[in-house]
């Protein structure tokens, strides 16, 4: 039971997406399990954050901006991948520093989330892209 | 197979809870499978770490606090989410940098840790909270 | 169904491991399921990273050396963990900002992992080591 949630991105920021998952979810034949989440890239990645004030999205998003600088940065002078322009190599590491999977349990066929948490695509990519999740649904 | 831990926290820093997911284990009528634990906040995150210095548990509180400094350092001057506090917006950096779920495998019905491995829950707030982190069992 | 893989390690940096995990699955008489990976140390951890240009793994190294200085840095004085050498407590903080675990659909036989995906074991110790990860394997 999976399915590829493909997801429009136009630059840097956090997607919620978690809606998308609960309707894949409310399409299965199943009540209690465990849903995997899975990113297909190297460039963006996975997030449960806070869903209640856009905010917090805006400054996490300056947050790993400062911590990782765009390779034009003089900071960021050391990097030698630089194939695609100077928001390359801080996708990648960006991407090392969050998650490529989640975990989440579902119970009466709810996701177990916390009152205010929301699953989120972390886009570390100014072009815009389409990006792949992999939602993947074990019974038990 | 679920249930719900709950976890109280009284400040920043790491509050191990094996013992507690040893004995929801010991609880279970399963030998193998996967073991999932999922954090229901966006203030606190999940670590597996060292459980034999207690220093290295004061090192990561530290570090991540120089890292990400509280909202009312000169440094953190552009952060826009302040509601509740200077430890608030920190708090969710800080988890986006550590993890929100954990999958850890059930071999002869013990946790596949390794020899100095403990699960920590990693509180980022100042204030004392009932943290609940579900753990949820797969068999297979 | 589970195997641990071991894997030689000679400083720090990224060691790619997924034609190891590839065969642990091939092995297997499942052709859909859940992949988990789980690295039995607080010292070195897992990274799904690309596999195409080998500057990424090197720029990574060196990001995370600079996010993270040896202890006998200036900047590092506060460290009190100190036992096993001046990369010991960096290692444990690098292995908290990356992953322990890591969980990936099997569909069809092959993990389900983007097109430049690879899977790594990111040694953050800078002698020599043998790591074991557990990969271990549901179906459904």
């Amino acid at each position: 039971m999976h399915e590829t949630i493909a997801l429009r991105t136009s630059g840097q920021g956090l997607y919620e997406f978690t809606r998308a998952v609960q309707r894949f979810l409310s399409d299965m034949p199943v009540r209690n399990g465990l849903l995997t989440l899975f990113c297909q890239h190297t460039s963006c990645s996975l997030l449960v954050q806070e869903n209640a004030d856009p905010d917090v999205q805006a400054d996490l998003k300056a947050f790993f901006r400062r911590l990782v600088p765009p390779a034009n940065d003089p900071s960021m002078s050391y990097l030698e991948h630089r194939t695609e322009g100077p928001d390359d190599m801080p996708a990648h590491i960006k991407a090392a520093l969050t998650q490529t999977s989640l975990s989440i349990p579902v119970i009466e066929g709810r996701l177990a989330l916390g009152t205010w948490q929301g699953l989120y695509l972390f886009e570390h990519r100014d072009a815009p892209h389409t990006r792949r999740v992999v939602a993947h649904l074990l019974e038990g």
